[in-house]
């Protein structure tokens, strides 16, 4: 099934359906606008407790807007029939901190002891913002958004911690302030930017070269505005080493239930 | 220390080295205006993921501003010196879901599994309310605010459900849409009522006889309003009939050094 046949389903339950039969594997920016998309990370329950610590002190960068009961892959506050076990397009593995491998698929790899966390994702406010008629360099250049690990400290939590990761938006210098308001009405895709104007000031050393994704050209006129970005929890689950984390591949998001502007993120029937 | 003279104290650091003193145990509310109180739960670690579950699923009754490390009685995020052992007026101990005893310390009760869950708190709003020339008639009538069990269902998490607890405050008519408002921009201390109107469309039988507070009059052109409430948390505590839970005593909070308008409850040096 191509993006563009995945496009013209109607519902998200077929979306998901699809992707749960495997008859899509791609990424899922701009799929069932409107609808809430979810960086999601699986652990053993052990560390569950640690990591949503650490998710709650840093808010901005690791915003919960879902977590599953141990050993049971629903997610019923986001989505009647969820089973993260198959609905996500792709996923990545990782044991003791290393890349493991990329699936499709992880129901041979579920255990009864991992907890699925999802949090907010920043398709939310790109949505938002491109509606107001702000473009995003990374969609028009159709590349990733380019993401960098900064100085800006983390509160700890746990085993967990380090340094913020953001992603990168070049903008006019007179959309700026439009584009903060817009963005800080959606507190679970995280808000409003971090930084504005100089990466020297937040630890990022070159622009031009992104920690992940792919670096857009950011014009005299325009500033970059930095965003708190998902990565962050990833990096903080890789560097904690512990024994297998299964996450969303980037740009591979689960597709909630819930209305991008919802007040809470709980799905009612 | 009367709370005439505890009022008079300049800063949070004051109050809270008073209470953690001894020298003040009685109610917190109004003092340290502006600064975000909070609910406080304590239990062992091994039900503390269950509840931040069941808290992530209801953030309107329990929303969730601060958790500590296992068997750390501080709370890093909420303030640079908080101790929990003692920086509560009072508080209530509770075993296998019965009440045990109010004490105004809990050193000798604090336990190296100990998990602190601290939620957001009405006081919050209603301050924000009563500086809109919106009076609250439970103050006015110096009662504690009338608390009502209701029929609307909660999101269960591990072991915790049950239905919501709601406050009630009548309202003149015209200050009703204004009020609604005005809670909202704070959805770190129960936001915008569940209900405005007739009681029985919640299940609550009687508006004359609260299970919790004192009953307030409602005039007739009156319509009585509904937040939710952070009871709710301590009754799933105790339905749940866990083996030891330390609450705060009603009314009794912790006084943080967050700014009730912070965009989070995240404290900086």
């Amino acid at each position: 099934m191509t993006y563009q046949e995945l496009e013209a389903l109607k519902t998200v339950k077929d979306l998901r359906s699809a992707i749960r039969a495997g008859e899509f594997a791609g990424h899922t920016a701009g799929l069932a606008p409107g609808k809430l998309q979810c960086n999601i990370a699986i652990l053993p329950a052990d560390h569950a407790l640690d990591f949503l610590r650490f998710c709650l002190r840093n808010p901005k960068p690791c915003p919960i807007v879902g977590i599953g009961e141990t050993g049971d892959p629903a997610l019923p506050t986001l989505g009647p029939d969820i089973d993260i076990r198959h609905d996500l397009p792709r996923y990545r593995l990782y044991r003791d901190g290393h890349f493991e491998s990329e699936v499709t698929d992880i129901a041979h790899h579920w255990r009864d002891d991992m907890v699925t966390v999802a949090l907010g994702c920043s398709f939310t406010f790109e949505r938002a913002l491109m509606a107001a008629d702000i473009p995003m360099r990374h969609v028009q250049q159709n590349r990733t958004v380019p993401m960098y690990r900064t100085a800006l400290p983390l509160e700890p939590g746990g085993v967990f911690g380090g340094t913020m990761v953001v992603s990168m938006r070049p903008l006019p210098q007179q959309d700026v302030a439009r584009a903060v308001e817009i963005s800080a009405r959606y507190p679970l895709a995280h808000g409003a930017p971090v930084h504005l104007g100089d990466p020297a000031a937040i630890g990022i050393a070159d622009i031009d070269r992104p920690e992940w994704g792919e670096a857009v050209s950011v014009a005299p006129d325009e500033v970059p505005v930095f965003w708190a970005c998902g990565v962050t929890s990833q990096n903080a689950l890789l560097a904690a080493a512990i024994p297998l984390v299964i996450t969303h591949a980037p740009g591979h998001m689960l597709i909630s239930d819930i209305n991008e502007d919802a007040e809470h993120p709980i799905w009612k029937p």
